[in-house]
């Protein structure tokens, strides 16, 4: 990590370097070294009207590894040389557009590099927007005021349309958008039971985000009983009244499960299926979906760009419960800069990150 | 078939036989004969408050499969030893209920018998009520107007939520939910494709009932292209501005090939999957189901039996429809009375019916 605040608090000073991290080759399966190029090039001034800035931390989601492959799903993949896509916070270094002025902390689509040139026709669609680091810190803007916490919430609450006294069950429950769900969740007067891998993460979100329960699905199932049945089990003795809706990131065999489960007209919400991404075989279907069907139920994607415009109410509310104590963040901040971005990706895949993935590019 | 309604025109006469099809045992797979036992007892007339059905017509629905089994669904299995579960359209030959008479034509639950005896707590649940010969035929009101049509009805204006100029796609197109629903949807303002196996079906949906195009998922594919991707192909050239609206009767590949092509913020109505129901390996899930994420898109089940309550606004609406010529039905009447059952229902699965497929067991 590098802090270059300094070196570069005016835009004439073009003698600083910026190292970028760039897709070289198509993964298949787990994304390996060989999938990434590191790459330096010097930091130009931007145009008229454009922006630079220097990237302090950047977001690292499930979805990055879906934007690897080719053909075409919500946005198009990264192209091949190109510096992979990644959101992030930064500072402006420079700017030449009415809107942001050096030193201002901003939230955008930075890219795995150091510095992100921003020029005025790429701004809007880079998202780039200040932020106030009076509603919450930079690793919190990653995570529930962040993507993340936003994809939570409309989620949620639109799609979800949680009513008190429901039970929603969510996977991925320590994860970033696990627990915003399911705080949330618990805040509008559900019962909340949380899929989660390991007894670390199910602890903590019981204890300190006080889900009623969580299942840790990658506890050795008792002699006999396959581990789905297993969770088969745990959602029966914790979702005594049957599930409402589930928060569905993981996909697969956990998904068949909960469906096994679901009462009428209950609602599932697909916003990931991190089970699979790395598949090189083909995506495990629901094999249960028609469950659907017996319980007139729905399920259905939800892809949080389509909410941008709600964005401002949605993080004023959240901001308003981090600050009385009612919703806590837990982020895995990893430090080493853009180098550290290949392994650090790895370990969102294997479950070995604790909270919202946060990789440290500079000290702010 | 048995004209028998002189002779049983008053309850006093009790020497009428009531030939039934009970389920003799749980079929795996396909249903074969030694599933089935055909008994014969005799009629007795009803206690106070019940009627006496003579069972004219009865409807033969791919939902008759799931029944046979054991195991939670939408309404219990039918027991063994029990007479089949069906709906069907009968004529009251005694009556102690004063919302029935003798003669008056009714719709319900009658199961596979020549005569089904109601008691006045059973009345209810059977579903029965009279109904009106002059808004549509016997066999409409077990198509058009009866079950299959209200599940079109409702699953299409609920769940699908057509609006003009939008594309929707049916399986099972010539059979009973899907004319109703592709007609219907032509009368919202929709392009309509149907998905149907054989020449002959594909070219009655699109000349007789105005489909807008009907993919025939039988035929040959050219050399060297896989049975899926030709319908894909059928998809792409027919449904040029997408899929919007899917009408899903059959799950299986053909739901999986659709879920390809599926517009933003699609809906995709879970009817049955018609494909699945004798499987003796598990069901097939949709392996392209996080195309519902990238597309923010809706998969929802629909079981008729919740719209008892409208049921009768959508008739109105429905047979007006059938009288000004807009909407046509068709309906395969199988001749042979209750012990043709077993064969008849066996043609529902292997597509041989055309239409919807009706069981005669008496003359009107």
């Amino acid at each position: 990590m590098n802090d270059t605040t300094a070196a570069l608090s005016s835009a004439a000073d073009t003698k600083q370097l910026n190292r970028q991290i760039r897709l070289a080759a198509r993964p298949r399966g787990l994304p390996v070294a060989s999938d990434w190029a590191l790459t330096t090039e010097a930091v130009h001034p931007p145009g008229a009207g454009g922006v630079l800035v220097q990237t302090l931390a950047l977001s690292l989601d499930p979805a990055m590894r879906g934007w690897m492959n080719e053909g075409k799903s919500y946005i198009p993949p990264v192209g091949l040389g190109e510096v992979m896509r990644a959101g992030g916070i930064g500072r402006v270094v420079a700017s030449s557009h009415p809107g942001f002025s050096v030193g201002d902390t901003v939230s955008g689509g930075l890219g795995v590099q150091e510095f992100a040139r921003l020029e005025a026709g790429e701004i809007k669609a880079s998202g780039l927007v200040k932020i106030d680091l009076r509603l919450g810190s930079i690793t919190q803007w990653l995570n529930v005021l962040g993507m993340p916490g936003m994809t939570g919430y409309f989620g949620l609450m639109d799609v979800g349309q949680p009513r008190a006294g429901e039970t929603l069950v969510v996977s991925g429950a320590a994860g970033a958008v696990g627990q915003t769900v399911g705080q949330l969740a618990k805040l509008k007067g559900c019962r909340v039971v949380g899929i989660a891998g390991g007894p670390a993460k199910c602890e903590w979100v019981v204890q300190e985000l006080g889900f009623d329960a969580c299942i840790d699905y990658k506890a050795p199932a008792p002699q006999g009983v396959a581990r789905w049945d297993a969770v088969r089990e745990g959602l029966k003795q914790h979702c005594p009244q049957g599930v409402d809706i589930y928060f569905d990131n993981v996909g697969g065999d956990i998904l068949d499960t909960v469906l096994t489960r679901i009462n009428r007209k209950a609602r599932i919400i697909i916003c990931g299926a991190i089970s699979q991404y790395n598949n090189t075989t083909p995506v495990k279907g629901p094999a249960n979906y028609l469950s659907l069907l017996v319980n007139r139920a729905r399920m259905e994607g939800i892809v949080v760009f389509d909410y941008v415009d709600r964005f401002d109410s949605a993080v004023s509310e959240m901001a308003g419960y981090l600050k009385d104590g009612r919703m806590k963040s837990r982020e895995d901040v990893v430090p080493g800069g853009v180098e550290a971005f290949p392994d650090a990706l790895g370990r969102l895949f294997t479950g070995e990150n604790f909270g919202k993935l946060v990789l440290e590019v500079a000290r702010p």
